[in-house]
């Protein structure tokens, strides 16, 4: 894999705090599990492992950067979308700083997450719950994610000469992207939610800037609990959750950032006719298309395109316009 | 699962980078895998999901945070123990700056990583590479981890009353330390050496920081290529890799720190039994028992235990006196 992309970038920057969290989630006990011997390292000492007893289940992990001084009276909540973890916030595959760099130093008090089950949020052997995860191929997000039209199997390393000629994903860097792509469970919704909930009461009210699936349960957190919403920066939704389009009112400024070449991708065409359809049921909601506002080529993952700045520079006007 | 522990602790730092990025692995085609329909999101389209075609596998994640002023002639890298994440370097489950906020604030340029498979590092539906994981229960942990003799199942809320009365570790959080143990595989320790040298090639030579399963990887890392490794500082090793037992020489200085409790525990006992005869064949490897340096009650998970700043004080200081 090309490593030669990936460069050290320098910020300056002064933090009045940094850590991290699990959240949510609760211990479940296994019971019927069968007994193995398990060699745990190399040259260790073989041991008994017995599956039985107790694991935490559905918990969240978080980690958090407060800048001195904080700038921003809310803080600011990031939340990515399926087969990702909170990595995709941080530097771009092509080494360049991520949104959370940039929000950071716009004062944001900022809280990155790794929803239940994916990354450092640890998954555990309970069955019923756990069913096997599903993985993406390169091929197959280079499609879902409006790289390109079709990306034939083994040429990952070509991935540039079949993209489209306008596409402003860091192309060279896709096998450097897809080494952040973690494996997902399609089951999991409740937990997820249960745990951003609870995210949002120890930290929130606050803005959540959610990515694709990520909106979905921004929207459903929204909806459920207004409360704990100041707004809502929605990157590429992959759906709108059936608590938004229920909806009634919709108290919260809410923002949808929309990429290019959509009607190069007739599930994405199709998606921004649902996104329409519930923006144009609320005054309060508005539709960013990008291609509208001066930038070409962005694609699903518009964070890490090479017009990411520019991205989150017109994100954060928005913010700013925000009567709060 | 009780959160009341968890405070954001406060420091002040001033950091001239920050970042992360994936190392190591490389691209791997599935090709006899079956098609699916899958929902990715609750309310989201149904999607065919071909499993065939290429994945990043064999990848590490690190996450690297830079102070300013640097003050540290070589970076610190911190490898984690098996079952865990990089999460477990930062604040410990009560709310403590973890290791990598001591050492950060002692001026060394931080390298946290997880290892592969495990955290943000991802893994990949490739058959005979990832065979099912396995996972450690909270009561195999309280006695392996040396918290106490035996857990009943079910009594991990009141773990305390079953823990050593000695112990530091702070046993009210056992639960919240349970939410960052992440499954592990058995047959990846390949794939992790190659990616932890990955690492030191491209950040090193530095000095590694590992503990319980990472110092197998860092054992290995140094005696292959002690141009990369300037010292080694190991937290209660799992194990003494067979590349440093059949050593002939032993060029970086090493310091081995064990906790308290060692003779509770069979196991244990005979790791020690291990790490002396080690110890016994060169002069650069010096073992530091924590009880003989005045702290008590050090469990395996020293760097979380209540007297965590002390442990890191006496690790800082030998560090000091290296001669470089």
């Amino acid at each position: 894999m090309p490593q030669s992309s990936i460069e050290q970038h320098n910020i300056s920057l002064r933090l009045r705090g940094m850590g991290s969290f699990h959240i949510g989630g609760k211990v479940v006990e296994l019971t019927d599990g069968e007994l193995r011997q398990v060699q745990l390292t190399r040259t260790g000492r073989p041991a008994a492992l017995d599956p039985n007893g107790s694991y935490v289940v559905g918990q969240m992990y978080v980690q958090y950067f407060l800048p001195d001084p904080a700038a921003q009276k809310f803080p600011l909540l990031f939340w990515h979308g399926g087969g990702l973890t909170g990595a995709c916030w941080e530097t771009t595959p092509d080494g360049r700083p991520g949104f959370r760099d940039i929000f950071l130093q716009a004062g944001w008090d900022v809280y990155v997450s790794d929803a239940v089950e994916r990354g450092r949020a640890g998954f555990a052997p309970i069955p019923d719950v756990w069913d096997p995860p599903i993985s993406q191929t390169i091929e197959t997000v280079f499609e879902r994610f409006r790289f390109g039209k079709c990306l034939p199997n083994g040429k990952t390393s070509h991935a540039r000469e079949y993209a489209f000629n306008k596409i402003a994903f860091p192309m060279n860097s896709i096998e450097q992207f897809a080494a952040q792509m973690v494996p997902r469970w399609t089951q999991t919704d409740d937990l997820i939610i249960e745990a951003y909930l609870e995210e949002l009461r120890k930290v929130g009210p606050g803005v959540v800037m959610a990515h694709s699936q990520g909106c979905v349960f921004a929207l459903e957190a929204a909806a459920r609990h207004p409360e704990l919403v100041s707004a809502l920066v929605l990157l590429e939704p992959a759906a709108i959750s059936h608590f938004a389009t229920s909806a009634t009112e919709w108290p919260m400024p809410t923002l949808i950032v929309l990429g290019d070449l959509i009607e190069q991708n007739a599930r994405w065409t199709r998606m921004r006719e649902d996104i329409r359809n519930f923006a144009g049921n609320f005054p309060s909601v508005e539709i960013m298309s990008l291609p509208e506002n001066g930038l070409s080529g962005n694609s699903h993952m518009l964070m890490m395109d090479t017009n990411s700045a520019d991205v989150a520079k017109v994100i954060q006007a928005w913010l700013e316009r925000l009567p709060v």
